[in-house]
């Protein structure tokens, strides 16, 4: 099915294998949430706590899952599906095709003579590609990204502008790299003497995977010496920061602002929620979920929910939150029974 | 009045409608604050933790508060107001005039030939303008900005430099953004099957309202579908994450390192403190007030503030927490209590 | 002793004054971690938490503490010496010089007239110099970097690409800066009159002395009216915000994702873990340490530990949250006398 400017319920109920309730001749423009929606939109209701926006949407028509089909508020005609974010993988892509890169480097760009750059590629203006790096069929480089010597970026990855990849970086096939973020980066090591702080030259290697997708302003450390990794399929979300060494394993997803300090490893299918920090050295194992905000000072075993700072079993740790709210009462309690002791003892 | 070289603390009284202690003809070419001003500064005194900066205060005056313009040390010649912030939002441009910016396009911009671009706006060099870009009356770009396909911009706003906007941004009038920020970027919202993530189509919208201000390498993320908008007369200090589909109240204040999840939808006049942290689909009222490093797990009702992780109700928590550092003392009571009651069973 | 493309033990040990183990005519071409070694590498075991990975080390030789150099696994050949990150001092640039930074400006750099730019100095491509912009021998600044009008840096000062540097800042020599650093930033100063916010203008200085390193993408603001100061020797890891009119001291640490908000001043030698935050107007004292997340908002004496939110002694922090983890058990033991008290009475 190619790319067009509406849909209407029925075809989008083809594309996605779900049902209509209502009039499958209605027609949608676009998507929305279900507060946002405007007349030529599918408003999408996915979870419950929205449903109280019904009221007031706007949307033609409802792109709802099962569960919650039979809402009585909100538009009546509706494509009903087991999963709506799944339906939307279909959906978007049939309104919104992905803008097509147009081939070829810009005049403006500056390539060094030794670059190997495939006609495939995309430059665009101001970017700079450095001596010797070697990109892959169908590369698209940003305007203004810097693209230092010796670098090699895969087939298919996309460098959004104003990325920096420093010197000796290998970045894999189908990566996606947002504004702003630096890969290979010095690490921090230092060693101090008398106060002083001595630089440890930072000469390792800096691999980001295939299918890794890195937010806006990241950064990212090469390692001091030994490389820092970034594992095929891992998600990292905006402004993370990635120390020196680290290796992320494979189909990890890590929420904005997270920060991984020098060597800590972590294993395949971990998730770390927004502002969490991880200290160095440490070994994660797969599959662990750290807790958004989480300062995890110790190692974490696979499987394992942790939060809090020093971060803990999870549901211990909201468990000992609750009582701490509490302790007013416990320290009224105490002095109650001490005063009754002391009275008992006094007769 | 126009911009000058200097002033007297006469004139600076008359401007701001202060009064003068001492020597009105006191000559002063800069402001600073009282412990790291030379002789030719107006010494800032607006908070009592700094009166003991005074005894080595190198100015040759004092821009005071009522309060506080009867200490005995430092410069004897004072001006003498109710507010002296709200002083210096008048004399400071007296003596530091904005910077004019020349309008035009440098020759060393990219410009795409569908752009539209004001002759009263400023280019600067490298800057990148793509297609269907639309900007406002003298919209200053900085150098290095890359401004994506059919964003517009309103009248009066300026982009410092390296800044990126991605396509189909919408930016307000006299919106002032930083170097560094990333405006539009995909949101983070992926479908995990089977232990793969695969990437839903990011194609919503994001809108900067009029006057807002967004600091220094700063993420803002457009809609997954809807919008993400940031409320006229915001303000956002530097490295912010704003996450997809987030709606932020006007004339807020968001200070660094904030990171605001998914759909989170915030109130007018809300304010939260550096490094706080905010999940997805919340609901924050109205003035609400959000402590530093917060952490933000559930609704917060308007005019409340909170703090601590999970984030609660300010005073409690603080409480909680002195109490937290009694414990040990807790402890010892209860073993105390048990001993004595085991004792008196035993009698 | 120039660069070379191998070294062998024995060469290795004269170069650091250590001592070989086994056979000294093993050559080696690269460094890395113990777990991550080729057998071109010399291994670095430097910690005993790492012993573990030397069953599998596949490097031909180990660079060892002589704590650690009796160890069985791992290869058999190795170079003990005190301390292996100094012996890396000096091992590093033997196998890996600094590339050298060609002299001369990139025809494609947009120079302006009046900025003073010594032969001496590298500037890559893309790069913009503002008016009166004074650069010292031999800096480096990097592709896309912008460099605004009356800042003046010093001698041997480099710059990664896309760094900004706004106006009238100062940088000092034998800086580095990393890429995506924005230097001189607008501070975060508004007057509040009904609701809306009013900027303060922010036109103090930004001031990097000498021998500082500052790690990507972080934001360091000017002053309001004075001067944001990073003292001499500090290193500032990756996406660190400094606020305006903060001093900070001589060859401090701050590890990435810090933030210090404005006119905070930390002595001499302090040090600050990763997302660690301090709110404004503090005093921090030389030599205090900051832990990892820690939220400070109150002063620090000199040489002082603290951790946790709101910051505290860490040891006494530490024991009360693991002291926490034991509420549960409290609330019981509480629960317990008070139900053996009212039996008695009832007795």
């Amino acid at each position: 099915m190619r790319a067009a400017d509406c849909l209407t319920l029925e075809r989008a109920a083809d594309a996605v294998g779900g049902r209509v309730l209502g009039d499958g001749d209605v027609v949608f423009r676009r998507f929305a949430p279900v507060h946002d929606a405007g007349p030529e939109a599918l408003a999408l209701l996915a979870d419950r706590r929205y449903a109280g926006d019904l009221e007031d949407c706007g949307g033609c028509a409802l792109l709802v899952s099962e569960e919650l089909c039979d809402l009585e508020a909100g538009p009546p005609d509706r494509l009903v599906v087991p999963d709506p974010y799944a339906a939307l993988l279909v959906l978007v892509p049939l309104l919104h095709p992905e803008p097509s890169v147009v081939p070829g480097v810009h005049p403006a760009a500056t390539i060094h003579d030794s670059a190997s750059i495939p006609v495939s590629a995309a430059i665009a203006p101001h970017a700079v590609i450095a001596a010797g790096v070697v990109l892959g069929e169908n590369v698209s480089i940003g305007a203004n990204c810097v693209i230092e010597r010796g670098t090699s970026i895969g087939a298919d990855t996309v460098l959004f502008p104003n990325v920096t990849v420093y010197a000796d970086s290998v970045v894999g096939k189908r990566v996606v790299v947002h504004a702003g973020t630096r890969i290979g980066v010095d690490g921090f090591g230092y060693v101090t003497e008398a106060g002083n702080h001595r630089k440890l030259p930072q000469v390792g290697g800096c691999v980001i995977e295939d299918d890794v997708e890195i937010g806006a302003n990241c950064t990212i450390d090469r390692g001091s010496i030994g490389r820092t990794v970034i594992g095929a399929g891992s998600k990292l979300d905006n402004l993370v920061h990635i120390g020196h060494n680290v290796q992320i394993g494979p189909r990890s997803i890590l929420v904005a602002q997270v920060g991984v300090a020098g060597s800590t490893r972590t294993g395949e299918g971990v998730a770390m929620g927004g502002q969490a920090g991880l200290v160095g050295h440490l070994r994660i194992g797969a599959g662990a979920r750290i807790g958004a905000q989480a300062g995890v000072i110790g190692d974490v075993a696979p499987g394992e929910t942790v939060s809090g700072y020093p971060a803990r079993d999870h549901r211990s740790y909201l468990k000992a939150m609750a009582l701490l709210m509490r302790l007013p009462e416990v320290m009224q309690r105490v002095d109650r029974l001490e005063r009754r002791a002391v009275e008992r003892d006094a007769r």
